[in-house]
């Protein structure tokens, strides 16, 4: 693809606050954005030339947003992939494809492209009914943990089963939805890779960040995290083989277990910019927002250097209103999103805090 | 003041590519920008929640202006002064304040003010006719430069006189506008400083940087420069007089004249964010936009230590059109404001190169 020209129109369907930084990172570069989503005030949409607000299955306003972008990109792995098809089919350029956000969005599809391209996942199974589930717990033993097979975040839509017993409330606890059993990792630590893939094919990837979650929700990430050369190389080689089987263009995160050995095995594949590279914001020159834009702008893809290593610290909920104190902080930099109810559990904003100088 | 919370709303009056990078700090910090100016499609409105677009006169607009912001301030110096005083008169809280603004508008009033507070200036002479201005060139001798009193920017507006007959010339070229006869400064380097203080009187002073003008539009800053440590202190002090003696709160821009021995005379007080600190985005952590909006908001001013010694370079006209070029250069970053027609000398964008870590 020819690289888009300044002042071309990209489209970011969805409002929160991955698109309000994808939007900022955006008109940096000298775009104008387009932002669709379903609220008029929403984080991304106050920092946008142009706001579509309607739910993502209405075709009328679909129609007018592909009319009115150049390229097409999404902030929110929960857009149907019916809306993309239906852009696609009015003849938007829409990247990351539909295809990757298809597999991206279902935990078992996931699972078995990561399995399809020599990614190592933990065990799994399908889950449809009861019978199933006593199948499986039989096959793999307890613990393991029973899941939603699609929109799930942040923690919701799955628990533990640690006894035979408890295997029926969990499973009445998903209303039906189709699930999946994955076994318990024995993992050491959690690290996550962000990555960008250009039209061209062309890969780069970002130092490897250590996460910490706290109740499912991500607390912190430090990156680059103090990892050896062989898990360093392992978790680019993994970046690279999703992006290539995915025939991925754009920014995507890849969560991954760390096991005895750095042995390496998927956790979650993020089809979007992702909370765990958030530190590239103050690490690097160019960060995963200006990397994303640039991917899906057909622009060459910026420098993953990092220049320091930074804390990532997720401002959940009221954590937000310590804002006062937080704005003080040496070394830091703080990053407030604009919603207005910090209940808790949400994310309101993320401070960086530079820990070295590389 | 009380620091303004989070969603606190911030006017901006002036839409260009110094209200644009405003906005996107003040959105960092978590407010919501309402930006006042003639352009709908303006940089600056397209990546703010809410834009009035109106002349800086029209009394209905500036009526809902005011209504709409907790506080306001400005990205343009040539506002009136009078919409100023209009806003207050309104209940607005606006900053900085009319008189510093009415000062740095216009050459005479702002070296006499710069006199009063023990800052050096060149000789200068005020004219309102031939007769003065033949007077002024015989007290002064020549070359000297003419330039009208208000309004003039990058350059233009100002006429060098080289020899006593082409003073009528000169003077015609001014259409009847009061103009002031500014004596030659020998001068060995041009720098400049930007400097921030706080509602409490605290200020903060952003490391000295020195400046290239082509065609009297600058070109680059290099900061930190390489000054010595005299110059640095001189140079601080008078940013302090300026803003202490305006009872200025925000971001100011200093340009300064380096002389034999590391004297400093004031060339220009600019009462606003300023190109020459453009470096601060890539050189520091809270960067004079931040610095700016924590200010006006009354929040605890930033760090003004540099990170990295940044050469900034303007780009200027068609220049932005080597962006697939600059966009791929190491150690750099590009801004682009999102202005349409790239006529010679327009600034469209810059790019801040990192030459050393520090």
């Amino acid at each position: 693809m020819k690289p888009l020209p300044l002042g071309s129109k990209i489209g970011i369907l969805g409002d929160g606050q991955l698109g309000r930084m994808l939007s900022q990172a955006a008109s940096r570069l000298g775009f104008k954005v387009v932002v669709y989503g379903p609220d008029a005030e929403s984080p991304a949409a106050s920092v946008s030339a142009v706001s579509k607000v309607a739910r993502y299955t209405d075709e009328t306003a679909l129609d007018r947003f592909a009319a009115a972008s150049d390229v097409i990109t999404f902030e929110f792995e929960n857009v149907p992939v019916a809306s993309l098809d239906y852009l696609v089919s009015k003849g938007a350029k829409v990247t990351p494809n539909a295809r990757a956000l298809g597999i991206t969005q279902d935990r078992i599809l996931e699972k078995r492209f990561a399995r399809s391209v020599g990614i190592n996942t933990v065990d799994f199974y399908e889950i449809n009914s009861l019978d199933d589930l006593g199948k499986a717990i039989a096959a793999n033993g307890l613990p393991a943990l029973l899941k939603t097979r699609r929109e799930g975040y942040d923690g919701k839509g799955q628990v533990w089963i640690r006894a035979a017993e408890e295997a029926k409330v969990a499973f009445d606890s998903l209303n039906g939805r189709p699930a999946i059993l994955e076994a318990k990792a024995d993992f050491l630590r959690e690290v996550s890779v962000i990555a960008a893939r250009g039209y061209d094919g062309t890969v780069k990837t970002y130092p490897v960040g250590e996460n910490h979650h706290v109740s499912g929700i991500l607390s912190t990430t430090l990156a680059p995290a103090v990892v050896s050369d062989t898990l360093k190389i392992r978790a680019e080689t993994i970046a690279k083989k999703v992006l290539e089987g995915l025939d991925y263009v754009g920014v995507l995160g890849v969560e991954l277990f760390v096991l005895e050995g750095d042995e390496l095995i998927l956790n979650e594949i993020a089809p979007r910019v992702h909370n765990t590279g958030h530190w590239t914001q103050d690490g690097c020159l160019c960060d995963q927002f200006e990397q994303h834009i640039r991917a899906v702008a057909g622009w060459p893809l910026g420098d993953t250097t990092a220049r320091f290593q930074v804390e990532m610290t997720n401002l959940l909920g009221p954590d937000v209103l310590a804002w006062e104190a937080l704005s003080q902080e040496p070394d830091s930099r703080l990053y407030v999103y604009g919603k207005d109810d910090p209940r808790p559990g949400r994310k309101m904003g993320h401070i960086n805090r530079l820990k070295a100088m590389l």
